[in-house]
């Protein structure tokens, strides 16, 4: 430890005997890369990084902290998209690495169940289901640095939401460190328990603000034997929904992921990534990426079933061309498309971004009815939307006009912008935040926006579950 | 209105005058047959019934309550198995019915959604899902007079969990009337909403203690267009739970049901129903019955494939015997087999019924272990569980010697016999209740025998989202 690690509190002095060496450091350098968020729009201050290396541990710091009336920010991957483990610029928080705690604790392949601790990277979690013939169907792009922790704190989605669900649908079982320092378990998983309302669903999503999740059951399901990729384009956001319907109908048991690019979106991909071939050789209104998998089971078939719904969907002239991957390397080739659009779009220039979603029914017509509005009232902006149709969840960019200085356009009409679109996202019925969380990104907008019940029952439970206010302060609510 | 119907406090006045004349009542004759639950089991008493007509109505009438200090018991089909709906013996509670609150707001066939209010009977929204060719999947015993509310309040079961989930996993959009008469309302779903924890799962199971449900939209599937239920006899609880796997592995997505009933219930049955004919000719330590469904488009396959999966289970000698339904009338009569099981064995004499769940995996082996040991300690009883293997939950009665007086052994004898049962069930791991819920039955064994952080935690939101006590006091905590 350096020097400028020394304790110089009670305070630190005790939780640098707690934790050991290991477990605490105050050196500035260790501190800095956790104490600005990945995506770089929100740094902090904090006395110290802990590290704790299990519960048990993890339990008398926080007994600690309630004692010195220390706040405690936890943080996993720090990959979170609304700066919800960054602490403020006090100082005065302990910022709380999970990242130690990372054994996969059990994996229970017969009953498809893994209990793994808050620090597991999601891809440590994919690859030791994988080595079972089992998978956690559950991805997203930060798949490397995000942990099971971060994930259930923030309820975190996706690309394939659609059929298995967010996080919150895949937890079994949950422990976790509550203010006080006492240790909530419900680990082993009950299919069926009605003693009284369900405490778990209380921590998932709740952003470290209620509890400091330490561990979790998961549900894993059969590892895909097959799975095809089915690249449509179509004349409208519209049809994309009634292809949506009609792959639901005939397939719903098999599709995992529908995904909807405009054409621009596609014209981003190529210029940014000239290696990226599109696989439609027309041009469409609208891209539609649709993920169809099977287990050993039904793997035989899905190439056939795939041939028969594309064919109904032509014939009901659903689309306008479509191409179905033949191998596993085009599969991947058409998802890389997808997920180069984030990039190609951030590429285009200054843009501000909103992560919304509607009933998903309502969908085609909230961005075919807002994207001309915000491009009318903010001249020369132009607002594409892109993501996961079948969740009712679109990323919805508003990109600055060309020449634009960044800085000062985020500042003013970017800032304008995002609350219109919320102001927009609200009057639909939607939600400002469908699969980021808030943190402290979109504190105010929730603040400004929420149902006022549904804030004062938020603030309520936070009250009783943390009166001192000390777990992650100033996130969410 | 009779005499005694007239209010006699001022809060009998304004609730008459806010409610009407068919929106309150004193009446003892209209009183009384909601003032005791169907089983029996408990009587109360009550100042009035009030059965508003929509939620703005309940809304003001739990105003005039929390102004008045007046506790409210909400009341939907009074078809509870734990007397959660049954006011105390001290007269002072408001007993609330939901069932004037009974519109289908509206069926969306396309995003397979139902928006029902509170007072809705589950049979109704069956039916009402029928005629547009869906179904709503979940059914129990009651049906006929259980209410979507009550439903909801307790987190509600049956027969069809397996696949699809008790009440909560059903639940899109809900709203509430709250404590202090706020209305909660997050009826449109939206498949993605990361802004807070999610406050629906609070009152989901809440048995009427933080907020009185009024409303939801719930999930609608395909309607079944072939189902097939199988028959087969096994040696041991072990060998169900081998075959489950088996079956889960070759037709998870089509497996709704997998109820077991050890040989004793079959022969109650055909002492009980004499036109029942057992499935099978021989005799089995277990019975299985599995449910097999399909949707238009898989139907065609849906015998074959069957046939397949058994055929496959005798070559691994998964089962001794078994037989698949060979019309929907013989899979109707299958059901009528193991859904007699319950009136088949109260019929045997005085028995004490536990609502179970531990672990899928650990039942077999629960079971085994338990039951000899019951026999044991307590002489002439034979403990017999039945019912929700796939979910880990069984309905597990011990039966009173012989001869014996009911009342007095179910007092002493049935009471100790139910501790010892439920510590064995926390000794495993598992829940004192999987699907009855709490209510007023069981709200001692959850003092004595839940987790004291849980406990708390339960306490500490109850507090906050009723601080003074008025919503169903004397249930779950």
């Amino acid at each position: 430890m350096t020097d400028s690690a020394s304790p110089s509190t009670p305070f630190l002095d005790e939780a640098a005997r707690l934790l050991g060496p290991r477990g605490l450091t105050t050196d500035p350098d260790l501190l800095a890369p956790w104490l600005t968020d990945w995506r770089g729009r929100f740094t902090g201050r904090a006395c110290a990084l802990a590290s704790p290396a299990d519960v048990d541990e993890l339990a008398s710091l926080v007994r600690l902290c309630a004692r010195h009336g220390v706040p405690i920010v936890p943080q996993g991957g720090n990959s979170g998209m609304s700066g919800g483990a960054t602490p403020d610029e006090s100082g005065a928080a302990l910022l709380l690495s999970l990242r130690r705690m990372n054994a996969i604790r059990r994996i229970d392949a017969e009953a498809g169940q893994a209990t793994c601790e808050a620090g597991v990277i999601l891809q440590t979690l994919h690859e030791a289901a994988e080595a079972q013939g089992l998978r956690f169907p559950l991805t997203l792009g930060g798949k490397g640095s995000a942990t099971v922790g971060g994930l259930i704190s923030t309820n975190a989605g996706g690309s394939q939401v659609l059929r298995h669900g967010s996080m919150r649908a895949l937890v079994l079982g949950l422990e976790a460190v509550l203010a006080d320092g006492r240790i909530f378990s419900q680990l082993t998983p009950l299919k069926k328990d009605n003693r009284g309302f369900d405490l778990k669903q209380l921590l998932i999503g709740s952003e470290g603000t209620l509890g400091i999740v330490t561990a979790a059951t998961l549900r894993l399901l059969p590892a895909v034997a097959e799975r095809i990729v089915i690249w449509a384009g179509v004349p409208s956001l519209a049809a994309a929904r009634t292809l949506l319907l009609h792959c639901d109908a005939v397939e719903g048991e098999a599709l995992e992921g529908f995904e909807v690019m405009p054409q621009a979106s596609i014209d981003a991909v190529v210029e940014h990534l000239p290696a990226a071939r599109p696989p439609l050789q027309g041009r469409h209104a609208w891209h539609v990426l649709i993920e169809v998998v099977a287990d050993r089971a039904q793997a035989d078939t899905l190439r056939a079933r795939c041939e028969i719904m594309m064919a109904d969907a032509f014939e009901k002239s659903l689309v306008e061309d479509a191409a179905l991957s033949a191998s596993e390397g085009q599969a991947e080739a058409f998802w890389l498309i997808r997920e180069t659009v984030p990039a190609a779009e951030r590429a285009r220039g200054p843009a501000v971004q909103h992560d919304i979603s509607v009933p998903v029914e309502a969908m085609p017509s909230f961005v075919e009815t807002t994207a001309p509005m915000l491009e009318a009232e903010f001249p020369g902006v132009e607002a594409i939307a892109f993501g996961h149709l079948g969740d009712g969840n679109v990323h919805y960019h508003v990109i600055a006009p060309q020449e634009t200085d960044g800085r000062s356009w985020n500042a003013t009409t970017g800032k304008a912008i995002s609350r219109r679109v919320h102001d927009l996202v609200t009057e639909w019925g939607g939600s400002i935040s469908a699969e980021h969380g808030i943190g402290q990104l979109k504190r105010d907008e929730l603040a400004r926006l929420g149902d006022p019940v549904a804030l004062s029952m938020l603030r309520a439970v936070k009250q009783a579950m943390d009166p001192e206010g000390l777990l992650n302060p100033g996130k969410l609510i």
